[in-house]
């Protein structure tokens, strides 16, 4: 919006390359943002789960099987709950597709769960999540998991 | 961005009603779509269901406990089976949070279905959509459901 040459030598050098983030580098940001959701969940990291996170009113998590929990104040208290009571599992993410649109990101993943025990270690979770471009980075706003059901033979 | 004309004039008259989409107009819009996604659900109505989606490859939908579905083929496809083997259900939509960034908005709320049988009725389905502003209107791009388990006393 500032002042523009627009004489003749300005399509004579090439155009310098962008400081603002190309679609590739976004959808790489948030692929490392959900790598950190990954990490903090096989780590039971409490606070490396809360830096991936917006914490405001708005955020929503579903965990498989339960209802949605509003607002970062319920949503941290259910990490950290999760964290104290289940045991560790390894998370083995496929089928990873990253959508970005302006400021917002929707990411469709499995989380294949391994682990020693717990009622959902040895299962898939099919998961949605949506994030939006903030100040400090791209941060999770919504967070959707649930069980993918063996179909009967 | 144009010429304002800065003078004590403009103070005087109210302003006119932008005919651009206003933040409140846009989250109308988009509840109204969801409106339209249960009404087809409700009157297992494909047409309407395909008015309401985005037809492209990158649509994803996860149906309770279902695999996710990608691209509108596989989704649609989804929902010609479900309307013909499931029984009518009603669908009381509680708690829908709506929120918009520029092109894109995501809705959480719950399904409360009632119904003469399958697997569903009776339950609560948590669900988390994404939906995109295109030249039509908004329109879903993702729909993530999800049952609600009763906890164990």
């Amino acid at each position: 919006m500032g002042h523009r040459y627009r004489g003749p030598i300005e399509s004579s050098p090439p155009p310098s390359p962008s400081p603002s983030p190309s679609p590739d580098a976004d959808e790489e940001s948030v692929r490392v943002i959900v790598e950190r959701f990954y990490a903090a969940f096989e780590g039971r990291d409490l606070d490396l789960m809360s830096d991936v996170w917006v914490h405001d009113d708005t955020v929503v998590c579903t965990h498989p099987g339960w209802a949605s929990l509003h607002g970062w104040a319920a949503v941290s208290a259910s990490w950290f709950a999760i964290f104290e009571q289940s045991a560790p599992m390894q998370v083995f993410v496929t089928d990873e597709r990253v959508r970005v649109e302006g400021d917002l990101a929707w990411v469709s993943l499995d989380e294949n769960l391994l682990g020693a025990g717990g009622d959902e270690a040895g299962t898939t979770v099919s998961a949605l999540k949506v994030l939006q471009r903030t100040g400090d980075g791209w941060r999770l706003v919504a967070h959707h998991g649930s069980v993918v059901v063996g179909r009967p033979e």
